[in-house]
């Protein structure tokens, strides 16, 4: 079940109806997940955020189910002792592959992007054609695929792995020739087929938006998992009456598990704003 | 210093003057490592070889000095365990930050790249203009700029980072506009300045060498330390007496912390030859 549970969520909100200033948690492989970070600023602006981000480990997507699992274990299990009152795992590969095994494990709900993506695409075109893109891990593990099925039973899916994407964005190349010739050619399974929607299924496609739009033309819906995972984390919690009342913006602390400065520099670009202490969190 | 200790070195001489049936240990970040596992099959056929491929972990050209290094050690306390005689450090960035952290830890001779692929270059043009290729950290590192100080102290050096060339190659990419234009572009600096030697400062980086040339021109001597370094563990293997005698050829046991079949996939192009049985070891 992609989601939280709905006796579990009942039972922690009699816990708590009042204004809840604990943070939400957020993990990805490294700076990706800042865009995620950014939508909840956007649109959660009063929660306090602790990231984290697995600068020693990363990538994710070229890693195997069992690795990926086990390091966002170890993640999650920090962010729990950290006091967090829910966790959103912003990276696509952790979240196709270790969603179920966080939630099952922790009483905390849990939310991926892999739900909240393919849901908002089988809202928009039930019967369409919806392509994927993402890193191996993800378009391997069939995640997306499953959830459209589920989702939207009409729909066709075509899901492409772009693995040179994520170094290319990382290397600060998100416009030019040779990042649009990669992506030419890892989208060209898509020219004639003319999707719908296309899910971006990385953190790091948000910001090749452009680019998508500009090879597979502007018709195309581009759909932003890690947003929609925010508008239903928001949804949650509205109705476990866990927002953190008051006018106050949120503090985001970020911790990594190598490279903080690298972390800093690079991170700054995917959020749009200069990143100031970055903590060190060695596993 | 780069080398083993030639005190170390005679102690064990004089334990052990027969043929050692001993194996080597190789290791590395990935794939790119069985380069020099390809080396040892041409330039010490008879021995024995345990390679380890830190498959959960890789790339280590972006993590840190204490990243690599803890990792380093791990694997150097398995292949020890193992039974190996010497440990040879395949990857270019874990020699920069790990090596004489390894030497001082262990009573076995640990080689690195470093020291052997600058005494190359400074050998042949120790008045010349000696370029570096290599990831970020072997750049940032600056640790072939020092060791071509001591070697060559009347050479000039340029160094530049070239992040992308790992990711196009494990794609497969090692021809085509994509992989030259990201080539040419890092090259640059070299172009007006015109290199004696270039120093092909990872693993990955020599199955490109016929690009290199062509970018350069033929006349640039390119060196691959990986081979300096097995021609270096010949010298000791044979000085203390360790080599293995007879003709049988000497087996290889590849080992990695995640990812087996993706290893023999991407693996068997590296090293020209396919792979059988891969164990895992994890961490």
């Amino acid at each position: 079940m992609v989601g939280t549970g709905g006796a579990k969520l009942l039972r922690i909100q009699k816990m708590n109806r009042s204004s809840d200033r604990r943070p939400i948690g957020v993990f990805d492989s490294g700076v990706g997940g800042l865009t995620v970070v950014r939508a909840l600023w956007r649109i959660l602006p009063g929660q306090d955020i602790i990231y984290f981000g697995d600068m020693a480990r990363l990538p994710y997507g070229s890693k195997s189910g069992e690795a990926v699992t086990r390091f966002s274990l170890e993640i999650a299990n920090f962010l729990r002792r950290r006091g967090v009152k829910m966790i959103l795992v912003a990276c696509n590969t952790a979240s196709a592959y270790a969603l179920g095994t966080l939630q099952r494990r922790f009483r905390l709900p849990v939310l991926g992007v892999i739900g909240p993506g393919a849901k908002a695409a089988a809202q928009a075109y039930p019967r369409g054609r919806i392509g994927v893109v993402g890193t191996s891990g993800t378009v391997h593990s069939r995640s997306f695929q499953k959830a459209l099925r589920r989702y939207a039973s009409g729909s066709k899916v075509r899901a492409v792995a772009c693995p040179l994407l994520v170094p290319l964005v990382e290397e600060g190349w998100w416009r030019g020739p040779v990042t649009e010739t990669v992506a030419r050619g890892y989208l060209q399974p898509f020219r004639g087929w003319r999707p719908d929607a296309l899910i971006l299924g990385c953190t790091h496609y948000p910001l090749l938006r452009g680019l998508f739009g500009k090879i597979l033309g502007r018709r195309v819906f581009l759909i932003d998992p890690g947003e929609r995972m925010v508008q239903r984390a928001r949804e949650i919690l509205k109705g476990a009456g866990w927002k953190r009342a008051g006018r106050r913006r949120g503090r985001t602390q970020f911790y990594v598990s190598d490279n903080p400065e690298q972390f800093r520099r690079l991170g700054g670009r995917f959020l749009g704003k200069k990143i100031g202490k970055v903590y060190l969190k060695r596993f």
